[in-house]
């Protein structure tokens, strides 16, 4: 399994791939849409890097982060905007989506969800096996959700085999 | 000039398509995605749906309604997701996309931008020549944003011939 993470944004989308086994870092990075162009040009670059991404790193599944705090209305929408190119670059590729709230990423990757931002980057470098905490933070922000991916998926195998049942995909 | 209009949303994404010199209706309708399924497939059908009418029709331009109120949270989010996939659907074969806010519209279609929602549609009816009201709503407002992208065009190409400067695109 390797798994995409990706933290939803129209000005930066935050990416980040981790195979799921040993918990292994193959890259991660932040995409950057032109600025001062309008916003149909911005969706499109960032669109086909992701595309460029998946193309290259071929993940078996994606996680994307749905945040449930924006600063305002256009944010909000930016937000929803960025996650439809995320989804599409996905799954017109076959690639099934999994999206995960920022409460769910902060109790599956530092264990409690309230935990404040550095300490789940923290949590992330950590477990990662890293030196210094990824950067940018919207790569950080990718690594977590997909590290929450592949966590909650160990969770449902344990489960799945405790009740006797052939293991399965959720 | 043909002219793809768009009501952005997830449930149901309206669509009127009108050749541009004469007003004349070519279609119009909403597509529909599919109910209780992850958001993901939701938004996937749409795109596919909507790259089909794109694909028949062949619009030159892509006019897409970018609506300024929302419920809650949520919805906002939905609208944007909604744009993406339009966005991506257009610019994928390089049409261009323009962007109107509802009260624009209101401005342009019906000569006023506080009027009501019954007045637009059936300013909608009268300047497309039609017996009946386009239904569903989102169609007839799909078909509302067509109308407004066109006479914007029709006002900037009166300007700039006013000014004695040679025609161009805005």
């Amino acid at each position: 399994m390797r798994v995409l993470g990706i933290d939803p944004g129209t000005i930066a989308m935050g990416y980040g791939i981790i195979d799921g086994e040993e918990l292994k870092v193959v890259d991660y990075g932040a995409l950057l849409a032109p600025r001062g162009v309008p916003i149909a040009r911005r969706l499109q670059t960032l669109y086909e890097d992701l595309r460029d991404v998946i193309a290259r790193y071929q993940p078996s599944e994606v996680a994307i982060e749905e945040p449930n705090v924006a600063r305002n209305r256009r944010a909000t929408m930016a937000v929803g905007q960025a996650q439809a190119v995320a989804i599409l670059a996905a799954t017109e590729r076959g690639i099934p989506v999994f999206n995960y709230t920022p409460t769910r990423i902060k109790q599956l990757v530092s264990g409690y969800g309230a935990s404040g931002k550095e300490q789940v980057q923290e949590m992330v470098r950590i477990q990662l096996g890293l030196d210094q905490a990824p950067q940018p933070n919207d790569a950080s922000d990718a690594l977590a959700v997909a590290i929450c991916h592949i966590v909650e998926r160990r969770i449902s195998r344990l489960l799945t085999l405790n009740k006797g049942e052939p293991e399965k995909e959720s």
